[in-house]
């Protein structure tokens, strides 16, 4: 039955991955999310290094990477169902207050993963480099508004 | 510094992913494989939901979970590196003590992983039910052997 429930949350979520009705535990909802936001930063990281030119640029990697956090930039979303409110966790209360907000931060960031992951795998480096900032951006946006001050 | 070290670890786990001199600290090499395996869970449990009939086939969902599960199912490996081997976790002392075959294990689930994606991709629900079982056998095969019992 619990399989079941969670299907439907997941096909839902495809259109709707914001309102879809949970049904994983809130607990478990923000692990999975924030198991998403971990494995971003990690891959993350390296693209960060190599587009800022503090270390050495390896196409290959960034190209790897950015695949990785064009499917990662994903996954976090549907973790902040509203029966997750009340879990201990570093969302601000803004990401249910505002959620069109919210989601338009999620969307932006979606889609500029997208564009520096079509860059990498094109092995486009001057085109990394400049979309970088962009993802970045997008990162730092929403933890602006919707993550508490770290 | 730090980044500069990661990226070089990120760089070799190309070519390969268990040797690799991690350069991430032990805990957060940890924390960044269970993030993998949590997510693996998370996309895994529709799909063999829907695979065993248990819940009504929805071939998107499906090809866009496996896509997923194609990615994640790259992301653990790196993070048991030897560095970790006093951490706390599941990971049981035979992941170093025969990393021939937990190289093995990790490979095997990588490559079903990919047949399983390319399947679902092309919405095709027969090939995605019969390489449901390859998946969950090679999940299953390395749980037995490198992690403690559940």
């Amino acid at each position: 039955m619990r399989k079941n429930l969670i299907v439907v949350g997941a096909a839902l979520a495809l259109a709707a991955p914001l309102s879809v009705l949970a049904q994983a535990k809130p607990e478990q909802l923000v692990k999975q999310r924030q198991s998403a936001m971990t494995l971003i930063g990690k891959y993350w990281g390296p693209i960060a290094g190599m587009a800022s030119g503090k270390v050495p640029y390896n196409a290959d990697v960034v190209a790897r990477n950015a695949t990785y956090l064009e499917n990662l930039a994903q996954m976090p979303w549907d973790g902040f169902n509203e029966s997750t409110k009340d879990v201990k966790s570093n969302a601000l209360p803004a990401v249910w207050a505002e959620p069109t907000k919210f989601q338009e931060a999620a969307d932006r960031l979606q889609a500029e993963a997208v564009k520096l992951a079509t860059a990498a795998r094109a092995k486009d480096e001057a085109g990394v480099k400049a979309q970088f900032g962009a993802v970045g951006k997008a990162c730092g946006g929403c933890h602006e508004s919707f993550r508490v001050k770290q």
